[in-house]
């Protein structure tokens, strides 16, 4: 019988497709306290960025800024985070969180303690703005 | 009188100077709980990454992943985190954290709950070790 590795990030989308190519795919998270939270999957099961080649590195970062970019277009946020943590699922992945000055942990990380309920900030339209954005800015 | 801005990573090194260029430069942050936690700061007060040149934004993530494969090589952890976040700071710095699986917060973002005391795992030497191999994997 083979054994089995599970992770999460082989076996789901992880989100919302917005965008992929052969090597990264890019997904809208379903997160009630911040809309327009995307993250940046690599498709194979890499752990760390420097077990990447330089290319594969060029490209995974190119597709993180396209979305940061893409982001403060449709999103107009007041700061991005960025953060490949991977504790959990050890397979490449970047968060690229859009933060509001009163979003519920501002000026804390999304994974540290509430600050408050927080409001999220909606631009009209925002999921079709925001998947217009991150494709006008990726290739194909 | 003129106004001043303060931002503290326009105004301190932020840390113990491991290397630096004209652009930007890595430092020793005092954690702890975290040993070998690292910092990469761009010299000028820039917000987001987007907000660099292309060629600004390469050679700073050069610098970051040649941080990680030096915390890698001299620490030996169990897990690399990166983050650019700055809500509070908001002058481009990364975080290069070396994890443990026995850490204070591990699973968690060093953010996040503590889940123990945690007990910092220091390679002998380690911070001669780790000053020379950020030194070995950057010019100059």
């Amino acid at each position: 019988m083979k054994s089995k590795t599970v992770c999460e990030l082989c076996d789901q989308v992880g989100g919302t497709l917005l965008w992929q190519d052969a090597s990264c795919r890019v997904v809208l998270v379903e997160d009630a306290d911040y809309p327009g939270f995307c993250r940046v999957i690599w498709k194979k099961h890499v752990k760390e960025m420097t077990d990447l080649s330089a290319d594969d590195r060029a490209h995974l970062m190119a597709t993180v800024f396209a979305v940061e970019a893409a982001i403060r277009e449709a999103m107009r946020p007041d700061k991005i985070n960025l953060a490949s943590l991977g504790n959990l699922t050890p397979h490449l992945h970047w968060h690229v969180i859009p933060r509001h000055a009163h979003d519920k942990h501002f000026p804390q990380p999304v994974w540290g303690a509430a600050q408050r309920e927080g409001a999220p900030i909606l631009p009209p339209g925002w999921q079709v703005g925001l998947k217009e954005c991150v494709r006008s800015r990726l290739p194909g």
